[in-house]
């Protein structure tokens, strides 16, 4: 663990906090209302990737929560106030616009779930790159309980987790806990509430000691690729490594190798 | 549990039952073929499928069979006798068409397996968009045991199970049990033969109290957008639930959760 | 078991055994280098696996290794020697044909994993059709811990494991052992070191007692299949289960079954 000295910005909704190592925590806090995602916490969240996107110096993001939910998914109060198609448009465009952000960013978004993540609250942990969760965090993909199946959940879902499985959550809306997760591959990991932060330290610190421009394009190509046909993935799998081999870190990564010692670029402080 | 009314159909292999709850449950009978998918069966399945398609007051369909066997597949002595490519290719035709009124029928389709579920067998409970299993049922892709690779049922395989499982039960022809169907995300449970009418109906009451309209959207939604890349996927799935959203079963929904109350359109006997 | 008399040849990093079964063993022999996939291994096996898929006495392909190690993965001794884009250009898609070869040729590929298989080496793995490993096999994606992220392994990677699983392995670089590569689908089963060579015997005479013409097609139709839509998927399927179903041995199959005997063409000695 290190305690590195940390900024924090904002008083919205989200709370970004960025330490010294390049590691972007934000935060949804809006405990009140279980973190939902209301157009201030979409526009918050979708300046910050935006932010963490144009910024070379950030390493991996950590989306976290504050209260006792991890985060309730959509406002459904705010939904009965406005009945027109155009704002619920509006309102899943944005929020999808959201979700890509954190797939197409070029480092990896690893949830940290403590609580209930419910609905477009599920979506975030299952579109994010990793994800931690206490044994305490449940999950369902629940807008079927209100007449509103979770359609867009359901598009990282079904990327996730067994196609019967997926279908369960979105048709019954009930809720699967944190060790149902782990098994149906909605999460990686699985512990105690005080074990949660090391956890999540723990993989943040293996991300930090890897290169930067590696894990961008390992993570980019990762997504396109499985969406290809095995040959055309395969060629493009190819083009990327090639070109990743010729990034200095690579070459004295490979050097290293050769002559037995650590990558001149590698954080000696690495024991998590 | 609720005993409700229920009319019956048929008297051919396929047993039809309705109850006013718009429950169809459809039940192969022809124990003594172990309800192999003939002709006969097939022509039953598709004509029963298809009504369930233009009844808007069908909620959920059950697929159940009778005798020892679930259901052993396509009937191998038939197609001995007709050694015939055109023979061949219309009775494949005519399975896949079925297989496919499954998967684009409006409502779920929930497997109920209690024994035997071999090739074409298999392939149903697979096909199905949940599946509840006795302790008791195997299942197993067996066609490759009399030189026939169980070509169509690896499609909705592949699709549910991981590569390399679905890759050993079509090259082996092995059983497997239902524990280990439950494992390789085959089926949604597994219970004792004695609670398997329970789990069903308990599966089935969920439905019941979400409204139709969410979930037949929801449903075709899930299987179209898994076909698409990620953006894709995302577009169509917002859309979707914007068009969700305007329909009264969904802004009774968001509604009754911004007033803390069930949703009008909700049994209130949902006890399971 | 059976104790066939078989031929090998080689001398090279590659030993190729053949017995009278048509049964061929790829065994990687550099155990100094833990097997790495130089240019000169590479060649070996392309030509090994042109010889196979040319050959129609040729039944089922083993893939095992010899020394300590399974295979470690591309020689970043070599890569390190030779800072040039076109000679990774080269060195990837030499390795990407020979992993495609594995993929198209018309029998099944089985992955004997005795121990550690990093990097390229547990992409030979998950690009198998099966694979079964010991107990003390481990498994690692581990090039993004000199740099270079697993680009090509990450192919087939995630083609058999949920997705937060391969990118963890991706990202992470660390081992995972034998038990979780079983639960997370990269293997088939896992045995004690002294019981390996039985278990692929066991799915070596599983594949033997089945007609080579249809695990040809079957083969390739599932790989073919999974990357379409389901009702193109469909389609390709029922034609090639027709296409299968008029092949002799398919005829003498359905024969069998309705006379309640064995196929003609079924090895007596089956009893593994």
């Amino acid at each position: 663990m290190t305690s590195s000295p940390s900024t924090a910005a904002g008083g919205g909704p989200l709370r970004v906090q960025r330490d010294d190592r390049g590691v972007v925590t934000l935060t949804l806090d809006d405990a009140p209302r279980f973190n939902a995602l209301g157009h201030e916490m979409l526009a918050a969240l979708q300046q910050a990737l935006d932010d963490v996107a144009r910024d070379d110096s950030v390493r991996v993001v950590v989306l976290a929560a504050a209260g006792k939910a991890f985060c309730a998914g959509h406002n459904l109060k705010d939904m009965a106030a406005n009945p027109d198609l155009a704002w619920y448009q509006r309102l899943f465009a944005q929020c999808s616009r959201m979700m890509l952000s954190i797939h197409k960013l070029p480092v990896p978004v690893i949830a940290r779930v403590h609580g209930m993540a419910t609905a477009a609250g599920c979506q975030l942990v299952a579109q994010c790159d990793l994800a931690v969760a206490s044994e305490n965090a449940t999950f369902a993909t629940s807008g079927i309980h209100y007449g509103l199946f979770c359609a867009t959940p359901s598009v990282p879902l079904v990327r996730n987790v067994p196609a019967k499985r997926a279908m369960e959550m979105l048709l019954t809306g009930d809720f699967i806990d944190a060790r149902t997760a782990l098994d149906q591959g909605l999460v990686n990991r699985v512990l105690a509430p005080e074990s949660l932060d090391a956890e999540v330290e723990s993989l943040v610190q293996s991300i930090l000691q890897k290169p930067r421009v590696a894990v961008a394009m390992g993570k980019a190509l990762v997504y396109q690729q499985r969406e290809l046909g095995l040959d055309a993935a395969y060629q493009l799998a190819g083009q990327t490594m090639a070109t990743n081999m010729m990034d200095d870190a690579a070459q004295e990564g490979a050097r290293a190798f050769a002559e037995k010692r650590q990558p001149a670029w590698k954080p000696a402080a690495d024991k998590a």
